[in-house]
């Protein structure tokens, strides 16, 4: 259950506006998609998250599994009434963290599947593609992931090429584990995989789109210099089907939305904005480049400007505390901070997703690409 | 700038509803008046108070004074602005927290006031009766609070006695250092001392009642057995003029709340909601006086509970959230946790004294405090 309909082409690139459909409801793409990790936008309630235009959320099949478990979401009703947000969701494979947040040689890659410990009680685990499904499908998320193995960028070409067979492998188990009655509520994207490599990226996404996967992922694509990463990632989106939408797994620089925008992406997901505001970054439309587009809140200067964080934002945060106030908060340990920054650093995120869209449609993408890369 | 309207009368005890109109606006009484201690509510945005129906906060002069300081607060153009919350604010003396976040040993006391060590860095500070009146009218809350020395509940009558002296002396100095610029904004309180000696706590009232406060605190008012204490707050209210508000400082518990409305109190502040809601209770009307009419929802028992906090409530967390996500939220270490629990909380809180002053003007007080304490 998921249609994608493209409103507008960019001229001069791939860059596209869409409205992409599910079960809970239609997003405006390109869009911006917050990880609510463990079934919680950290820090802000569903309520806040609408408030400053969170169109979806992205939450992690690896946590939940864990921690309820799917079993207790699934008896809640999903994931939408569990932690009660109305609006589309999209769940990982749980792949990625399986091997992330575990020390290299404790996860076991066979051709069946991954073996990996808890990061809670160091328990021993299995994911398959089929259970990974099976997972999701309790999880009730209106986007899932295929199962897939994410490998390091700079991984040695021949290592990718063993990987990229079990992953298209487990691409087709998940398919077919996908149950009929899923099939009329979630939507399976698959995920493009092949390193830093070119031909074996372009390999990859032409493969997936011979399984008619509604949509496709991006994945692995966290490399420097992120020229490669850019190349890796054009080479997977032009050999997919252009009609159907590109999430881009993981990714929120500014930077690399705007290149991720130009070379065909609809959708992003990133803890950025919430993970950074908690340790007092805040992004801002008045920084540049050469800081990422942020600075730190908790610097002394601070005490007293009783400016917004943000004086070309127009969010709950901008409007009504001032700097000197959430310094403060920061300064003693307030619960308020963690709410209050990763608030207007999600509403950024949400204002930069709107001005692009709006830059695509009127005809002026690049010059507001330009605009913020200087 | 403070008047308080007596609405009705209990026909069996004191307690009534009054309107207390003040620079910021006007409170329904009784009220529960939640502590913000460094100008911010735990784990809740201003937005979130008003939301649950929070009426006035109480803020802590010792923490703003220590940080951020009384002059940015000043300057970012007092409390109200600071913290955004454009209802009624409290601040007390300071007194208090300069006693009781103190090891006894470092806190001086003279005639001339209180040395004592700030718990961020130690560092030696002395408060005076007019420095007190200083800071809260940098901090620009609607009722400030006289300094006085807050005595343990059982200290030996000879030191009460001296100590007496002494917070009678501060509270006159205190209404000499008033400005007059402050007078037209904010109301300053007098304190009621006395450890649990009745005719100490009427002495102390009745001299206070000379001074002519607008209104007056009830203070050092912990102790054990309860009837002791109920005891002398009754020595101390009836000895006050019956028009004038009165507020009971730092008290909070559902049995104390209805001894203090049954005994005159206007107004409590406590921060009983947002500090256990922190560490995993909830208030709930099902529980019963034999748990403190609250339970742990991170027992558990909990994590398959789909049921609300509280069965009665319709607050934003009853009417949104389940317990077994708040468990989780508990046991994953979200912070969404601490918000949903104080949210309840106070909204608990917020409804009790609703349902206290509904049943006052009801003439059924007392069946409301019966169903209750039973």
């Amino acid at each position: 259950m998921l249609s994608f309909k493209i409103k507008a082409h960019d001229k001069k690139s791939r860059a596209r506006t869409g409205i992409l459909s599910m079960s809970h409801g239609k997003i405006e793409t390109p869009a911006f998609i917050p990880c609510a990790t463990q079934a919680s936008l950290k820090g802000m309630t569903p309520d806040q998250a609408k408030e400053c235009n969170t169109q979806m959320f992205m939450v992690n099949t690896y946590h939940c599994y864990l921690r309820p478990t799917a079993d207790v979401i699934a008896r809640a009703g999903g994931l939408h009434k569990f932690m009660n947000w109305d609006r589309p969701i999209m769940t990982d494979s749980g792949g990625f963290q399986a091997f992330s947040l575990n020390e290299p040689k404790l996860v076991k890659i066979t051709s069946n599947g991954v073996e990996f410990r808890s990061h809670i009680d160091h328990s021993k685990h299995f994911f398959t593609p089929e259970s990974s499904i099976a997972i999701q499908e309790k999880l009730g998320a209106d986007i899932m992931f295929a199962f897939d193995e994410c490998t390091k960028f700079d991984a040695p070409k021949e290592y990718i090429l063993e990987s990229l067979k079990r992953t298209h492998n487990w691409a087709e188990r998940c398919k077919t584990a996908q149950t009929k009655k899923s099939k009329s509520s979630q939507a399976l994207y698959g995920i493009v995989q092949g390193g830093q490599y070119k031909d074996l990226r372009k390999q990859s996404a032409e493969f997936l789109s011979t399984l008619n996967f509604p949509g496709h992922g991006i994945g692995s694509i966290f490399g420097e210099p992120k020229v490669a990463s850019y190349e890796a990632l054009k080479h997977s989106v032009e050999a997919l089907p252009e009609k159907k939408p590109v999430h881009f797994l993981g990714i929120g620089a500014v930077d690399d939305i705007f290149a991720g925008v130009e070379l065909g992406v609809d959708t992003f997901d990133c803890v950025l904005p919430t993970r950074l505001g908690r340790v007092g970054y805040i992004f801002s439309s008045q920084c540049k480049k050469e800081t990422k587009w942020r600075y730190r809140v908790t610097n002394a200067k601070f005490k007293n400007d009783f400016s917004p964080l943000d004086k070309n934002c127009d969010c709950y945060v901008c409007t009504n505390f001032t700097k000197a106030y959430i310094h403060h908060l920061y300064k003693a340990n307030e619960l308020l901070f963690y709410t209050l920054a990763s608030y207007h650093n999600l509403a950024f995120f949400n204002n930069l997703m709107k001005n692009i869209r709006d830059s695509i449609e009127n005809d002026s993408f690049n010059k507001l690409k330009k605009k913020w890369l200087r």
